[in-house]
């Protein structure tokens, strides 16, 4: 797998000239759409089947400010949780140096419900186990 | 009609420390949402009758910077351009200084297709023509 | 102290049709500014003393979709972990019904440097342990 | 000059499951960003010599909804207005098909007022002026 990388824009940065803790979040969903593409199970290809993929939790670990023009690498790892549940796991470092651990959790819904991976994405279940 | 208000926050605030000007955009958003449901035509009604209002344009001129807890008073303004097309206007100030004024134009489509506002909503055909 | 309310924005929803799960990490920014300023302790008032509050960490637990239109109370908890750290603890809720638990670490640095509350900030210091 | 390319992330998607109408003003300014690098004149380079530019207005033709993963491709393009102004236009397509025309005009400032471009950035007056 490739490494994802997020370069921060001037509009991503705040008063204190540092990038907003909000916008990781943002570059951990990026990182996510990136792998899962690597995977062959990109977003838009599943929810084109109607299944969505909400988040249940996400942590972030901030440990070094980044700033404008900073490029990100954005190295990313799956687990499965559950029958129902799976994280992702981010690590992101500029030049080797961490800038954010953080991880989410996830599940997947059809209809509005909750649905096993294993049963509606086999080969998405597949791919996770390794 | 009251006049809508928006406080700006602090992640709204860029690297200069005043509001980032992209997010002009987004108070106009939300004070022609406040405007359309003191018509009674809020774009939760509109969009449960299948019916959706795109942007066409919008059109800003920064006159002033604002920054983080400012209170920026949002007069807007409504006018029909044609049978098809309509526009607000925003003059937006701060203790009566003018801070930005701006304009957007939509439609209204369904079904991915413009649909003439004097036949498909007629009543607020009404309302906007006074 | 009064409950801090977040009215969601249309732009804060995403193709789901549901708030886009980062804004809460703003949502929660909102609600800790308004928490401090109901202390005393505003993030200008403090900034203008030349101290930032960088966030050190963020959690959040997703526990119903919110929407557009959505009125979500935010309760706000104070906490020290200890001379350099404090934490916010966040209950968000509609008409008493959890949509999403929350909390975030945060210290206060000076010339980019951790300062010890209780030295820096003591009637904060005093005002948080209560 | 290369043409600069946003790829259109999940997050900055709306309700209608389109591209949100404030994002092509976030776009537009990464890629003057990209275009001033290109000149050798970059935002940090800039602003290190205590030099901002504000943005005096913007103006966005949107022509065709874009989503998640379309490619944007941005031409840029740069004139000068006058001793203290200046304009960028940017043509927004997708495969050949414009998406988007927009306008935005800037000025510089140093200490909180306008300079005269010629005399403060004589280099960066040349390029333009071509």
């Amino acid at each position: 797998m490739h490494i994802y990388q997020h370069e921060v824009k001037y509009y991503e940065c705040d008063r204190m000239g540092i990038t907003h803790h909000s916008n990781y979040v943002r570059f951990m969903e990026e990182a996510r759409v990136d792998y899962l593409d690597q995977l062959g199970y990109g977003f838009d290809k599943i929810e084109a089947e109607g299944v969505f993929s909400p988040v249940v939790s996400v942590n972030c670990n901030y440990k070094s400010p980044t700033t404008f023009k900073d490029v990100i690498d954005i190295e990313v790892g799956i687990n499965l949780l559950s029958e129902m549940r799976f994280e992702f796991t981010y690590l992101m470092r500029i030049g080797g140096k961490t800038v954010c651990t953080a991880q989410s959790t996830h599940c997947f819904t059809e209809n509005g419900r909750p649905v096993a991976i294993s049963k509606r994405l086999p080969e998405l279940y597949k791919a996770i186990k390794g």
